[in-house]
């Protein structure tokens, strides 16, 4: 049997419970933490599932920010500075990693009040999350709004990436798997995948073909 | 020991490695298949690992399509009809959804090509594929152009959702574990999550409490 939901069930539904639904619906999410640095010097450390890849040449990565949520400090921030790191969450991180979304006060720093470390790398000013095995530097390059609804699109340039040797595949992909990286589902479920099959390059009228690694 | 590279490292590198290094580094990517129908009538179906959830009400889900790609059919298809279906990849898929990446001429049908099953539903002129267990069928409501790269960000809302009786939470978020729903690594790996982790919303000064379910 099939359940089957239409945009006026969506209207009507309890707004927690069509929060946890349409969260869930697109699949798979980024598990990623965004440290930011205040005009005051006050660390910032924002759990986000919405980092997207944009392309490769320039390496833009794109992140969407609520207009009334509580990262509304990450998007100051990113905008005072115009600088924030994005960093991955592994296994055993994902307590720490939940806990940065609860609403702490604007001088309260996640990192301190989580129990994550800050790290700087030369420059940059923001800072990277020292335990996260996927770190990257982000410069801020373009931002748009979405009318509908009046989120915020951050676009972003890579400058900084850094990872732990042995976790880059000869063809030059992360084995995030190596890594233990985690996905998010909705807004409460850390889940790590682990056996995965990759597949070379697809040609019309060739069968799909298996990489063995 | 830690790998580092630069905005520099990135630009000397060749493209089809740096092109694989940097569609790995947001992290694990929603698996969807991107299901449409020309003018001319024929079916179209496109991999795709760019969905993002842009807000729950109204339900807006956003898609990137690069300028250049495999996938300009797609994006000719959604202009011209303004609709799209987005159907998740489950395992046993991963093959099939991968041979919708190769280059077919426009007058093919990727469903027939892989053999994957079109379906269609009440008055929504874009197929579904009848294999996904999760199902949406998408309106365009905004198109918008990321300038650094030509990349086209296309905004849809979503008017109909269907999945398998059971497999939505009794929060409203769906089950992706138990659909055994993939998510993408890069450009070519398939993984599947299996055991996770939920987490009670998050509040200040109170320690992360685990769900148990």
């Amino acid at each position: 049997m099939v359940k089957q939901y239409k945009s006026s069930d969506f209207a009507q539904m309890e707004s927690r419970f069509r929060a946890a639904l349409i969260n869930s619906i697109t699949g798979y999410k980024p598990a990623n933490l965004i440290g930011t640095i205040s005009a005051d010097g006050i660390n910032n450390l924002a759990i986000m599932s919405s980092v997207v890849h944009l392309g490769s040449d320039p390496a833009l990565i794109g992140l969407f920010v609520r207009p009334d949520s509580v990262a509304r400090g990450t998007l100051n921030n990113i905008r005072e500075t115009g600088c924030y790191t994005v960093n991955h969450i592994a296994s055993g991180m994902e307590a720490k990693a939940h806990q940065t979304a609860a609403r702490y006060a604007e001088e309260e720093s996640e990192f301190d009040a989580v129990g994550l470390t800050p790290d700087f790398v030369s420059d940059f000013s923001a800072p990277f999350v020292a335990e996260s095995p996927v770190k990257m530097g982000v410069r801020l390059v373009e931002e748009q709004t979405i009318s509908h609804n009046g989120v915020h699109f951050l676009i972003g340039k890579v400058v900084l990436l850094s990872f732990p040797d042995g976790a880059q595949r000869e063809d030059g992909q992360l084995n995030l798997s190596a890594m233990d990286v985690l996905t998010i589902s909705g807004l409460d479920t850390y889940a790590k995948p682990q056996s995965y099959t990759r597949f070379e390059y697809a040609k019309p009228h060739v069968p799909p073909s298996k990489i063995e690694d």
